[in-house]
């Protein structure tokens, strides 16, 4: 098999939940009780997902901040994690990061499961949430004429991340402990068409919501708010890890949350799901970070 | 650290929600609208969890089944799963044996995730339930007089091993394809005082129910029903991975589903959580397989 997309196309033949989304939304949606929950499930793998030398609390925060995210950009309100942990060097690190990240969020630990393995090791984490607002929101709604719009700053991950290799963990802080937009979630979720995060990327993150959504995103570059100096613009738009929501809205719409306005959604406009400074768009690669995790 | 209860330990000092049952039980339980979810994760490891040269297909179709199981001893009903998949050889096999195993279960795909890494690879697996019952049974709740029962064959799963190593892969279908026990979990919720899987030997587990009820099981070794010759029955008795339901009841109780008596519990002995033809067993050492998982 040559990877995840493969792979997802065959779990496609598995009986699915209609709360699935066909497996292509970050969340799975399931309505119970009179209320309609938002569950996610990553994994995060050492010197996959990790840098040589990150503390075990960062990797720990990391794997909440980021699961946590996918509940934000179905402004879910975080009820709970299931941990799943493998044993090791550092374990008390990872739980003090488990700890202070659950502390941050208001979200509790509901259970999970230890075992041994590795190396390299893996965990995982489930988070469920609430969501505040039906429907919930899809990466795939977005209309022609929509206005897309980002939460705040990219790039800042970056610069986090080329701070930690030179040493400086104080202003790595935004790569090793990034924060899920939850507020900026739960106040956008009722005025959105698409939601979604930018966990891979703006501009790889973007292509995947028009795909989703059948219209091509003309996007202006430079209209994106950046961490780092202009000669790094295209740089910032493609890396991943600044966990900032990326959303359409009906033109003209009031936002209930301070956003940057980056561009807008047109008709599908000969099969590109992009289209930046007059280039049209039609394949992802060299947008982002296409991982296979 | 040495091991799973000392992380556990460390966990608690983390914000737990109150459904977590302070870590004590094999699932969560979380009120929303007005049902009862019940949720829980295990992780599996390649070559922890699984025995050289067995087939993805089944790996998957145990994950599955093991999480099943935890949902079966709390009379929940299988919503949907989550599934965390590190891709590699044979990912085929691992999706056809998951479809089976949801197919067989009657339960939907709800999501996940898939990432790279490994070997030795690992997976996890979110399970969801709708409580049947309220309150879940949980495993703290024998009481000093009640029943204890089994609801099937224990060493099933033992046999099948064995006969897993001599390449019979038909006589190794109890323990490649464990069965959770879901539609006796549900008949018995409205009845038991306690319950719990049996994934770790039946003797482990009844020290576990004991330790968490605080109560002393006087068992009857040889009312235990065993699918081998009874030279093996303290084998029988100590392997895992059958899956069978252990419970109690108050004694006398009508059972709405066919289960073996194989005991009673009595008030806290001399601090023994069992007492086996007249010896008090206050140690879980030898009595299953005790493992970091």
């Amino acid at each position: 098999m040559s990877g995840e997309l493969d792979f997802i196309e065959l779990l496609r033949a598995a009986p699915l939940h209609p709360g699935a989304r066909g497996l292509e939304d970050d969340a799975a949606v399931l309505a119970i009780g009179g209320e309609t929950l938002v569950l996610t499930h990553d994994m995060l793998v050492e010197g996959v997902h990790t840098a040589e030398g990150q503390d075990p609390a960062d990797v720990a925060w990391k794997l909440v901040a980021t699961n946590l995210s996918d509940l934000a950009a179905k402004g879910a309100q975080p009820l709970g994690v299931l941990v799943g942990f493998m044993l090791g060097e550092g374990d008390e690190h990872f739980v003090r990061g488990l700890r202070e990240a659950l502390e941050s969020f208001h979200t509790p630990l509901l259970g999970g499961d230890t075992v041994s393995g590795g190396p390299p090791r893996s965990y995982g984490l489930t988070a469920i949430g609430r969501a505040t607002h039906v429907p919930v929101p899809a990466r795939s709604g977005a209309q022609a004429g929509d206005a897309l719009y980002v939460t705040g700053t990219l790039g800042a991950a970056l610069a986090g991340y080329e701070a930690f290799q030179a040493g400086d963990r104080e202003a790595a802080q935004p790569y090793l402990r990034p924060t899920p937009q939850l507020a900026a979630g739960q106040a956008l979720a009722p005025v959105v068409t698409a939601m979604m995060d930018v966990s891979d990327g703006l501009l790889l993150d973007a292509w995947r919501m028009a795909s989703a959504s059948g219209v091509t995103f003309e996007i202006d570059p430079t209209s994106v708010p950046i961490a780092l100096p202009d000669a790094r613009r295209a740089e910032a738009l493609r890396w991943g890890d600044d966990y900032q929501l990326l959303f359409t809205a009906p033109d003209g719409a009031d936002l209930p949350f301070p956003a940057v306005r980056i561009g807008t959604a047109m008709p599908l406009f000969e099969g590109a799901q992009l289209k930046l400074e007059g280039e049209l768009i039609r394949n992802p690669d060299g947008l982002g970070y296409s991982h296979e995790s």
